[in-house]
């Protein structure tokens, strides 16, 4: 008999999927550069060149047994002494390529640094806003996802709730930064209190409390900035990173778990996740894939253009009063809606043919998701429905 | 803290590994020519070149965006049509895209089918000699492995084992033909008694009871036969499988269910999958190895060797009086030991450089498996090897 658990999900709509499906199916009708579809997070920047290059050097060269053979259980060898490299130069960490273990983009690093960390009756806590998959994520591992709601203020950590929530049950915290839905980047600040309250929390109830750094937004930030490197500053991390959107590969599902070295028991937890990656049916990424990152993996998509669309969109927004932070990276900004309910406001958007994602979807109330990765010429005609839309409307 | 279970089992060695890991330190001492590793399944054939041919063509070709993009959540289009065509055409079903999810490889596409038609609590029937990853692909699904003892006499199913063992709570039989590690290819006769005692099974339990069929040898058989095709003879299967063996591509993870679609809620069972794969961080496999694989999924490396090979050892072992049924496919073949103790007799082995794995590891006591995806020039030495063995040691 089928499992009526997922056969129920099926029931379950994704809202970002049905605004997405909804500006397809528009397209058709009016044609694609008419609908300002800022639904999807689907990286808009070219792959570089080198990438492709490379692989193509990868599959004239390597014997095709060699290239395409098993990887051995904990990954591919230069895959992980790379990345570990990379890291080290970029944030002054001592990864070796032992605690790397290479995944199928972010979500399967989660997955597995998820199981690592915590088992069944456990709690792991998050901070709205925050990627909604995060449910679907920690369910199957028998664990509870805890959320704290959003410090709206700054999409900063809303510590007073969090102190109030986190308890002996917490093995993990999971956090996104840059985030996802509202371009906010933790400051050195909020990780440093972070990192203190899980220090003392850690001697009070005498067991580790690791955090989940799911980081895929990592490399794009804005004004020159770069994102505090959130194991430098707690040691019990796990870092998830995929290279989706630094290198516009989403669906070659490739990505790692960095283990901080300093972690309590760092040296078991790769070879733990390569236990795990045997009931996830995971068993490695693609070895070609693996091969094209490696030698790339210092470098990134030309993503100024996210920048540039984000300065336009931030600009009208608070021109046509808004209230909105400016994002300090991603491709996402997160203004609050015009009227209460941010579905009705999306709905209403529709209708001038702007896509957005009511802010429901991201565990937060009354706010709306852009998605700009698109082409900055569709974003400058988009303001102009935007403003009609305000006009006619508010 | 980190999960006491999964570090628990990093002391549970695989004895596989631990043969084949000694192959390898041994070919350090006296040269990798000189040490008969019959231990592991790593396809030694060459890719076909159509492949990466195809491969660099679609890297020249399909814009990078396009080709490297977040693909559909149950997969990509052309690679779901391309194996339903390939399918109908060699065996006759009436698969659409629709009925066929990728997956990362057959671990991949057993952690999906098990979960879609069992659930904590369930069983899951299994025939010995099995690969022994079955125990770990079912424990995180909260259903229980039930395994049949071994029919030594054929390496077909123990039916009277089988019909005492299923019980009202059996969701699923997971069957592996050409197997892994006997050689055995299930007869059409035993194809047909197992169809047949499912479905009396089905009308007294009321209930389906799926077959969750492993196939990634499908395409290595002897003696110009054909693998009877199991989803002919029973509406309710599910077909695992991975180009791992037939195209030589192990480490590109690539692979996928097929779901009958003659089963019941067959066009449930996909989009299924497809909300599984969220909670195992799978969500696809590489877009650019789906893409690679599409246009050579008619096509298999020359496999003639595996043959070649076995005839070699089938013969020797048969002269030199030991029980062994001669396989029908695959790249293994499962002697009975020359003593009670398979691990003893493997030691011994060791002696003469000849690495076999003990038949423990596949749940039945007494036999060993070597893995003959090796070059004939070697298995011919090898046989010299194993002559000595057999006269020194017994």
């Amino acid at each position: 008999m089928i499992n009526q658990q997922y056969k129920d999900m099926l029931n379950a709509r994704s809202p970002i999927r049905s605004f997405s499906e909804y500006a397809t199916k528009r397209a058709q009708e009016i044609g694609y550069e008419n609908v300002f579809d800022y639904s999807l997070g689907n990286p808009s920047q070219p792959v570089p060149n080198a990438y492709t290059e490379h692989t193509i050097d990868v599959l004239n060269n390597i014997p095709s047994n060699e290239l395409h053979g098993y990887s051995p259980t904990l990954g591919l060898p230069s895959y992980k002494e790379k990345i570990a490299q990379s890291l080290n130069k970029r944030f002054g960490i001592n990864y070796k390529a032992e605690h790397i273990f290479p995944t199928a983009g972010a979500a399967s690093a989660i997955a597995h640094a998820m199981r690592a960390v915590s088992k069944p009756g456990d709690e792991i806590i998050t901070f709205a806003p925050y990627f909604l998959e995060y449910q679907l994520y920690t369910a199957p591992t028998g664990a509870k996802l805890v959320v704290v709601d959003a410090d709206t203020s700054s999409f900063q950590i809303n510590f007073d709730q969090f102190e109030q929530l986190i308890n002996e049950k917490t093995s993990a915290v999971l956090i996104n930064t840059p985030n996802n839905p509202s371009g906010a980047v933790y400051s050195e600040e909020t990780i440093k209190k972070l990192a203190h309250i899980l220090e003392l929390k850690q001697k009070e109830y005498n067991h580790e409390i690791f955090i989940i750094s799911d980081e895929p937004y990592r490399e794009i930030v804005f004004d020159n900035k770069t994102v505090p490197y959130v194991a430098k500053y707690y040691d019990n991390t796990l870092t998830c990173y995929s290279y989706s959107k630094s290198l516009s590969l989403p669906g070659e599902r490739i990505g790692y778990v960095a283990v901080n070295p300093n972690a309590k028991d760092s040296e078991y937890l790769v070879p733990m996740m390569g236990q795990i990656s045997r009931g996830l049916g995971h068993n490695n990424p693609s070895a070609l894939i693996m091969r094209g990152v490696e030698d790339v993996c210092d470098i990134t998509c030309d993503m100024s253009v996210y920048e540039t669309n984000m300065n336009l969109i931030y600009d009208k927004l608070i021109e046509l009063g808004f209230e909105v932070i400016r994002p300090g990276g991603t491709f996402y900004i997160f203004p609050k809606a015009l009227e209460e309910d941010a579905n009705a406001f999306c709905q209403k958007a529709l209708k001038y043919d702007l896509i957005f994602v009511p802010s429901d979807a991201f565990g937060v109330k009354g706010y709306f998701r852009m998605a700009y990765c698109i082409d900055t010429d569709k974003v400058k005609r988009s303001l102009k429905a935007l403003e009609r839309f305000v006009k006619e409307e508010y």
